[in-house]
């Protein structure tokens, strides 16, 4: 199968109905604590940052909501923000809160000793639910930084009972059509102990919840060696997983962007959720890049990704699952792992060009976008102001 | 806090009241893929191996049961080891379940893709409910070896589902008043996907089947820098913490001694114990060494590990919980480290010498043990036969 | 570049010269401490193992080296076996060496605090001497598996000392045309300390012997993370690369085969080789598989590989170096990557086909394989005997 | 050995003349890329950061010189900064230097692709030797974050050989009594290759310079699992370990104060460099801690610091050698190891408190700090200006 130049149908409607939610922090500048590196063109408000994310929108076809993080985002009239991102061909997807850069917030959020100081987080996520209203989103995303650094500074167990308060309380303004995300990080900042560390407090959280809490898995966020792919089954099994971050890591959240450490992990992953159809839309999965670009060009990075999650996809949905399943049932080790190792090495690029060019979209939106003119247009543009980073 | 020659009545009574269980197979001779060295003296079936088991509860007071491995452990009568177990003043502690060394095995037990092999799987599990009865035993314990080398080999979805439904049938062969429990590992023997790889699907498992399922976390079964407090911590939560295997490890099941490789951990763990009592018989929770003696003395090595743990218990009741806590809520972060650290820097040894010997048991059991010449006893009896290692 | 129908000229002459060393141990069983699984037509002697080795290069026409483990692979005449692999088409390799299985070598063998165990593991060293001798072998390779389980265990610096001693004794029986390679690993069986656990020492280790002492860089053998192609980078630029050693790991020595964990990571490694010219003979490295078969099919397994290596390097031998150079230098960052990624991608297998069937090798030497039936009739064969594995 | 309440004086001299170099920018605020946490007092200029290096050393007595950051340590007269700092009982240490925060070294510094900026590089070494000589420091110490984000973004064997180039620059730059010191860390700010990612590579860009040129280990800057007691004795036996970094890490770089995370780790440590008597002046290491104090308060978790590596060191100090070769020389594998354990779980506390009374110094530097009101007056006293953290 090893050289595709049309997909076939199936395939080909899947892919149009597969889309990819782009994050507005990932247009502006990012770094690590040594250093950020500023790059000329980049936005210096939440209309900027929209603009540029339609631009991976208007390349790729396939990208076509932005997440929200507050209050890096916010803005006077949160309606009228929604409405310049549907004249750009965009809608406002997820709201990410935000609760680890206000000062009060140094020794956690909602997890905090202090009832003041969770009430301030707890009134947060509240003020948060309104920015969905106002901007038409139906997902209120969370991910805490609460933890701890060394051993003894606070109590685990007393954490995590004042987070299934605080998120009860925040659980309890959703709306029948609204949901929460609740995404673990295995650690930093915290660097001893991080209250939602992994998947299984999570998901508890969110059973202990309700149905409209489900799980976020981002793929950085992992100690090393986890088999993401497992968990992804495990949460599909559970009716569980809210959304997934891609991106890529080589050490620890490294935000490299999806598909560049490690290709492989990338279509297995997507392999398990195309074989419990979690990549259509009916299943409720948000599928979104959470991603840095500490030194490439910002939007040509997120151009690059959407390609490349759509390459993926259709490796993965190349796999031959009849003939695998009998592979399988043969314990066939060599063949079954052959018939996945034969959709992984197919080149599908060409496939993929046709179905883009068949639906009036670049063949290749990434040379077509660095030929498009608009980073050098911007960086004229742009000048004055203060570029925006990861702060308010 | 420095020097501790008398443990506080409560402590006292606490350790009193903790006890240790010590595996058959830790007795017997273990290694690696590479080697397994035998040693003068090892237990050539299982009764040699509770008599060893006999004195490490002889010298330490502290090790009154012994869990055996079906069917590393099958003996004629297991009413009649039972018995001798009890002259040697030991029980029967769980009995653990052994679905990795038949050639059916494979590639699967419990979650095999063939019918067959998961009834067989599944009959052997109801065949150690029968040695439970017959031993007074009341706990089957389960680790799965079940998993895949390459991605593709198997479905990990449909090996959740099978693992499922065969759970069900064991469980549904429980009395009233047994419990299964049931051991995630993070890899090993399998090399791709592990089918119960992390405290999640182990949790979630023993969720759907019923109360008397209970998580087993074993220290040494954790990716590279997971904190295993704060999952002892969340199992308690939840009511769900079923056992606790001690052992240590620098890199992966390394299965050294417990508190070999960083006894703070081990500290940090017994701390999160001690503070929802979970240390207390009544806890339910039953500790054990599960650990091997790959080039120490076995006996020695389990003593050694005994009053390890007794140390690292008295270390985690002597922690100033009020003026932690006082400091805690200051968000005083040094000073409520500094509480911890205080109780981990102080000597309880002498203090613990003196529980012992107010015991009529010896103040140093690592020395008592090295004198009193059984080593070298059942190095010239021990004559002939074939030595017991990791096989039936 | 996504079709490649044809190899360039270049290209193909590069890979009509590139071939790959087999173990004779890989075609033995292997498996972990838990069980080694038996499969029907395994060898039962060193012949026996030649013979499936022949068949990974008859069907590949790129294996013609078998490298023999000492003394797993004691025969009565070397000279007798090299024949029957010339016959076979095939010539013998490296001689390995083996000082981790017998009793003696308990805790330690070059690195031994007793100098008569040292003594027998630098005669042991020197017979191999011998085996290369009969067997037309130029190269001696030392994995040790030296090293402790316990912090104080042994001296950490004494034993660096007795090793570049023992070194020294087996260096000084080289003959100019013959080399030895010292293997790293970075844990097991030893889990405390090793005593060669990184390049760095193996590499100090071999500045001191001289210039026919080299490093050997084991895929499987490194620290979670760790990029291995820089380090393949830094032996080449210091001349010290002596051997590589294919296979994959997804947590610690796995022994997967080549290309199955991370398939990208592969292409990388062969990047830096390629960009040094190490990829020809001249260059000296001796590239070799050295993986286990615990499940699938073994001379499947090797076939398979030998494959995946081939493909690798004509995705490496693809990367457009010109305009790599051209991006690197104007610190375009995605462009550069997507020269590499290009190559990545790009299908290599129809031009692997072509190139093989003009030589006369089966288009699909996996497929031909299974279908010569081989199997079965070694199956039918070897019948009675004891199956080798990892012993004598 | 459990309670010692005397240093015996050997271990007592040794004591006293070991000193820790203390960094500046530990005085200063440091967070995570997500948030850098001010705290009251916080120095606004070099001076201020000496005053409060200047307390750790009062009160421990222990702490004598103060590295500085260049150019974060910016000052008009360098002279009157080191004049300043002799006032206050300081000397100046290590002079480091910053080559990651200016515009320029967004791809690189010693090693980056334009001769330009690795003039500017170069030059900003040079210029630190001339703040060195302005100070009376003798030691350059270089910690690069250069590397790529991205596999193919540059070449990684060019980039040795201009680092190799770069460093033979400023190496030139050196008189006689002065050197440089080379630190090395696994990953961050780079996330797909570091160019000084390893001991090895550190050791080898060292030897080609000459003597004056040694390796900087940093305890923080390892692969998970690293055994980092090794390499120590393995730079040691090279005569080239010229500083080693105190702190402590769960995860990655995390920076924590010595001891935290694993405080055997620590004594381990320590145990190899006392075997080689590198904890002496005369042997050439400089020891300093590397942390920061995200959370928790800056002088407090210094002095703490001073005071664990104290406690660690005195209990390296009363390892039994001449038992400890006894054992191991029987390979009694737990007597060697439990001579070891003996020496760490010795509470030292009460012995080093009448070492410091001895000497005039606080018994308790912590609680004397903490009670002495110096971080309430420098609160009140430090109104206005820039807190300094990580930048110039």
């Amino acid at each position: 199968m090893s050289t595709l130049t049309t997909l076939p149908d199936a395939i080909a409607r899947d892919l149009a109905d597969f889309t990819i939610e782009v994050p507005s922090w990932g247009y502006g500048n990012s770094g690590t604590r040594f250093k950020v590196f500023a790059t000329p063109g980049t936005p210096r408000d939440p209309y900027e940052k929209i603009a540029d994310a339609a631009q991976t929108n208007a390349f790729t076809g396939a990208a076509p909501r932005v997440s929200l993080h507050y209050p890096w985002d916010r803005v006077e009239d949160f309606g009228a923000l929604a409405d310049y991102a549907r004249e750009q061909g965009m809608s406002i997807g997820m709201i990410n809160s935000n609760t680890f850069q206000d000062d009060a917030y140094k020794f956690g959020s909602l997890t905090h000793g202090d009832a003041a100081v969770r009430r301030q987080a707890i009134d947060h996520h509240l003020e948060c639910l309104e920015v969905m209203r106002a901007t038409g989103s139906k997902e209120l995303k969370i991910w805490l930084a609460d933890g701890t650094n060394y051993a003894g500074q606070d109590s685990i167990r007393a954490r995590q009972d004042r987070l299934a308060e605080s998120l009860q309380e925040v659980y309890a303004g959703l709306e029948a059509d609204e949901r929460m995300v609740l995404e673990y990080k295995f650690f930093e900042p915290a660097f001893y102990h991080t209250d939602v560390p992994d998947w299984g407090t999570s998901l508890l959280h969110c059973l202990a919840l309700g149905e409209q809490a489900m799980v976020v898995l981002d793929t950085g966020h992992h100690a090393p060696g986890t088999n993401i792919e497992f968990i992804v089954a495990q949460l599909l099994r559970q009716g569980r997983l809210g959304a997934f971050d891609f991106n890529s890591r080589n050490y620890a959240d490294d935000d490299l962007i999806v598909g560049a450490a490690d290709p492989f992990q990338l279509v297995r992953i997507l392999f398990e959720i195309v074989q419990q159809g979690a990549h259509r839309p009916e299943s409720g999965v948000n599928f979104m890049l959470d991603q840095c670009h500490n030194l490439e060009s910002k939007i040509q990075g997120q151009i690059r990704s959407v390609v490349t999650v759509q390459e993926a996809l259709a490796k993965a949905l190349l796999v031959d699952l009849e003939a695998l399943a009998d592979a399988q049932a043969r314990n066939d080790v060599l063949e079954a792992n052959g018939i996945l190792m034969d959709a992984f090495w197919t080149d599908v690029r060409p496939a993929l060009a046709a179905f883009r060019e068949e639906r009036g979209l670049p063949a290749d939106p990434f040379a077509a976008f660095r030929a498009s003119g608009y980073e050098e247009k911007v960086s004229t543009e742009r000048v004055g102001g203060d570029q925006m980073g990861w702060g308010a």
